[in-house]
C-alpha cells in the first residue's frame, strides 16, 4: 500500500478526460492514533489509493501494523499539506489549535480534506467550507458525527426532500453507557464514570464527554445541515450528566421514563431554532429509550418521511475509519470521473441561526424536591404551581429518607414555558416546608 | 409548477459546461396514484423542477391536487418515455409487465428514470443496470426498499469501506403489523389480518405481504448491493406469516423472543449466499425486537463498523415520495453540474449469487409439539434429538390443552443444520405420542 507514487499518478487530476480506475490516488493522512490506526487497516485491503506520507507524534513509538514502512512517517504535519504529491489529506489528529491551520493550508494548496473531527467543524465549519469552495475542493466529515452510523450523506442527500422538523440524538456513547449502567446496575455517578474509564470508552479528563460538550459540538454540526444556519456554539445551551443522580433515574424508570442525555434541534416559533444538550426523560416507547451502553442514534423527524432513526456504535477505531473511508471512496470515485465536489457535502448555510434562549423553551418537566412528610406538602406545591400556570400531570410521594426524615415528592408537569416552571420552582424552594430541590429535568 | 419546457430548457444536457441550476429540469412520471400523488405534492415546492406530462390509468379520475393542470395528464404512458422535452421519467405505477418496456423505452430514448418499483428492479434490475449503463443513464430506487428509510445510498456509499456480513431486516410493515397486534392483543392471525386492511396497510389480496415475497424483493435488492452479485429470486427462499399462531408468539414472548418477519443476507462458507425471508425468533434486547406496528428497520452488520441499524416507516404515500425525490433530485443536481452518473448508485455485480439451499443453513430451532401427556415423552424428544446431533438449549412442557388432552411441549435446540434438525423431526412425529407437530420456527 505505500508505494511511491510515480509520473502518471501525478498526471491525474480532476479534469481528466478518461478516467482510469487504475491509476492510485495518492493520500497523506495527518495523526496515526486510534482513528488513523482503523484508516491504515482499511486501506490496507485496497490497491487504488496510496499513502504517501503519515505525520505522528512521535517516530520512536512502536506500531505493529502490517506493510507499514517507516520511512512513509514524519513528525512534520505541515509537510502533508504542502507536499504536491498528495491530492487528499485525512486529519485525524484531533483538537483545533493545530488541525485549523493544517486544513486550511491543504485547501490553498489545492488539497481535499477528510475529517472525523467535530470540534473543528462546529467550531469553524463556515470558515472551512467557504475556503473549500473557493477553491474547489472537498470537505468532508461523516465520521465526525456518530462514527461510522450514516447519518451526514443521508441527512444531506436522502432527506434532502424533506423540511427536517426535528432532530433529538444520543450522540455520546460515554455518557449513555453510564446512564445505563447507573440505570440497570444501580451505580452513582463515580461508580459510572470509574467504569467507563476502565472500559476505555472514557478519557482520563472526562469534560468533554460528561459536560455535554462533545454532544454539543455533534449537534450543531447535524442543526447546521438541516437547517441550514450556521450556529455560534457559544448560544447552544449545554448541561452535562454530572448532576443526575441513580435516585433520580430509579424514579424515573418506575414513572416510565429512561434518563438519556439528548442533544436537541428543532425548529422553534419565528425562525428560531431550539438547539440544546442536556439530560431528558424519555418515555420507555420512543425509540431513543432502548438505546443501550455506548451505542448512539439519531432520530430525526421530517415533513415528508416522517420519523426515521440511524442506530450504531458512536465511537472507536474502525467504526469511526469505516466513516473517513466512506468520504475518501466518495472523493476518490469523483477524482477519478472528473465530476465536480460533490455539491452535496458542503454545509450550505445562509448565515447564522437565531437561536431561542433556553428560558423561552417549552417543556415538560419532571422535578424532585426533598420535604418534611407533612400532609400539607402536596397542597403547597399544587398551589404554587397554580400560581404560575404550571399545571400538573402527576406529584407522588416517594417514601422516607432514612437519614434525614425527608419525604421524596416527584411531580411531572404539562408543557410549559420554562421561565414559568423557574418562577413556580422559586416559589416552592421559598417555604420551609420543602427542605431541598433534588433534580429537575425536562421531559422530550 | 407545470409549465411548458422553452428551448433553453431543452437545450440544457449532462453535457453543459456552464451549470445554471435556474434552468428547470423536465420530468415526466408515470403514475399518479398514493406514491406518485405524494411526489407531486412535494415537487409542487419547488420550481426548478418541471413536471411535462404525468401518466394516469384515467383522465376521467377527479384529483385534487392544487395547480395540477389536466392538459399536463395523459393516460398513454408511452409518450412520456419518448417524447423529447423529458429528462427524467418517474416510474411509480408499479408492477412489471407494463413497467419493465417502459423503462427500457425511456433508456434507449436517453432518459434518466427513478423507481420505487421494488419487483422490477428485484426481477429485472440487471438487465435495467446494463441498459441503463450502456446509454449512460441513471437508474435510481431508493423508494424500492423501506420507502423513505435512506438505505440504498448509505449501504452503497456511506458502508462502502466494509465488507458486509450481515443483514437482517423487518422489510413489510402490513406483516409487522399483525404480529405486533398479534403479540400485544392475543389476536389470531385473522383478525389482525382484518385489521391491517381496515387500517389500509395490507390489500385486499394481503398475498405478495403475507407470503413474504415483498419482503423477499426487498432483502434480494440489498444483497446486491452489499454482495455484489446478481440474485436470481427463483432460488430465494420464501415462507410468510400465514402459519404463524398467537399460541407461538405467546409462548416465544415467555422465553424471551419476539416473532418477526425478517429478510435475511449473509455470507455462508465457499462464497455461497444465504438469503431466504421467513419468521424468525429474535432475542428480546436485539434492536430488531423492539421495532413495532407498521414501522421497518433494517440491521447490517459490517467488518469495521459494527453493527448499525435504521429505522422508519416502510411505506406510504409521503414516506415513499420522500426517497424518490431524494433520487430526483440527485440526479437534476448533476445533471445541472454536467457530472458523469453517480456511479454509487449503479448496482454493480459480478455474476449470479451461488445461494446456499435452506436445507443447507445452520440455525437454532423453536419446535412446539402437541403430546400424550405422559411422563416419557421429554425423555423420547431428548433421545431422537440426541441421535441426529440436535443439542436441546431448553424444554419445557407448557400445560394441557383442555378440548383434547393434549400438553404442549416446546423445546429450543442449539445451532444446527437444517436437514439434521429435518431428520429429527421426523423421527419425533412418527412416534405415536407425539400428537401433532404444532410449529418449527427458526431463530435470529
Amino acid at each position: 500500500m505505500l508505494d511511491t507514487p510515480n509520473s502518471s499518478t501525478l498526471a491525474h487530476t480532476a479534469t481528466s478526460d478518461s478516467p482510469d480506475f487504475s491509476v492510485p490516488i495518492v493520500l497523506g493522512m495527518i495523526g496515526l492514533g486510534t482513528v488513523g490506526t482503523g484508516v491504515y487497516k482499511i486501506l490496507s485491503r485496497r490497491t487504488d489509493l496510496v499513502f504517501h506520507q503519515i505525520a505522528v507524534r512521535s517516530l520512536k513509538k512502536e506500531r505493529d501494523l502490517p506493510g507499514l514502512d517507516s520511512e512513509r512517517l514524519t513528525d512534520n504535519a505541515k509537510s502533508i499539506v504542502s507536499d504536491p504529491a498528495i491530492q487528499v489529506v485525512i486529519e485525524v489528529m484531533g483538537g483545533v489549535d493545530e488541525a485549523r491551520p493544517l486544513v486550511i493550508e491543504a485547501f490553498k494548496n489545492g488539497k481535499h480534506v477528510i475529517t472525523a473531527n467535530k470540534e473543528l467543524i462546529a467550531k469553524h465549519g463556515a470558515e472551512l467550507f467557504d475556503l473549500a469552495k473557493a477553491r474547489n475542493v472537498r470537505l468532508m466529515f461523516e465520521g465526525a458525527v456518530a462514527a461510522g452510523i450514516p447519518i451526514i450523506m443521508p441527512l444531506k442527500l436522502s432527506l434532502a426532500a424533506n423540511n427536517i422538523l426535528e432532530i433529538a440524538g444520543i450522540l455520546n456513547g460515554t455518557t449513555n453507557y453510564m446512564l445505563t449502567q447507573m440505570a440497570e446496575e444501580n451505580w452513582n455517578y463515580e461508580e459510572a464514570l470509574l467504569q467507563a474509564q476502565k472500559k476505555g470508552f472514557a478519557e482520563a479528563d472526562p469534560t468533554s464527554d460528561v459536560g455535554g460538550h462533545d454532544a454539543a459540538y455533534k449537534i450543531s454540526i447535524l442543526a447546521s445541515i438541516a437547517f441550514k444556519k450556521r450556529i455560534d456554539m457559544k448560544h447552544v445551551y449545554c448541561k452535562g450528566i454530572t448532576s443526575v443522580t441513580a435516585t433520580d433515574i430509579q424514579l424515573a424508570e418506575s414513572l416510565g421514563y429512561t434518563i438519556k442525555l439528548i442533544g436537541l434541534c428543532r425548529q422553534a416559533e419565528a425562525g428560531q431554532l431550539d438547539i440544546r444538550v442536556h439530560p431528558v426523560l424519555v418515555e420507555h416507547d420512543h425509540p431513543l429509550a432502548s438505546i443501550k451502553n455506548e451505542n448512539n442514534a439519531i432520530w430525526i423527524k421530517g415533513d415528508a418521511v416522517g420519523d426515521v432513526m440511524f442506530y450504531g456504535k458512536g465511537a472507536g477505531e474502525m467504526p469511526t475509519a469505516s466513516a473517513v473511508c466512506a468520504d475518501l471512496l466518495a472523493v476518490t470515485t469523483d477524482l477519478h470521473k472528473g465530476n465536480d465536489p460533490i455539491p452535496s457535502m458542503e454545509i450550505e448555510t445562509t448565515g447564522f441561526a437565531n437561536i431561542l434562549p433556553v428560558t423561552e423553551t417549552k417543556n415538560k418537566y419532571f422535578v424532585r424536591l426533598h420535604t418534611a412528610d407533612h400532609p400539607g406538602v402536596i397542597g403547597l406545591i399544587g398551589t404554587a404551581c397554580g400560581e404560575f400556570g404550571v399545571s400538573l400531570e402527576s406529584i407522588v410521594q416517594h417514601g422516607i429518607h432514612e437519614e434525614d426524615g425527608t419525604a421524596s415528592i416527584v411531580f411531572i408537569t404539562h408543557e410549559l414555558a420554562e421561565k414559568q416552571m423557574l418562577k413556580a420552582l422559586d416559589k416552592i424552594k421559598a417555604d420551609p416546608a420543602i427542605q431541598k430541590l433534588g433534580c429537575v429535568l425536562r421531559i422530550l
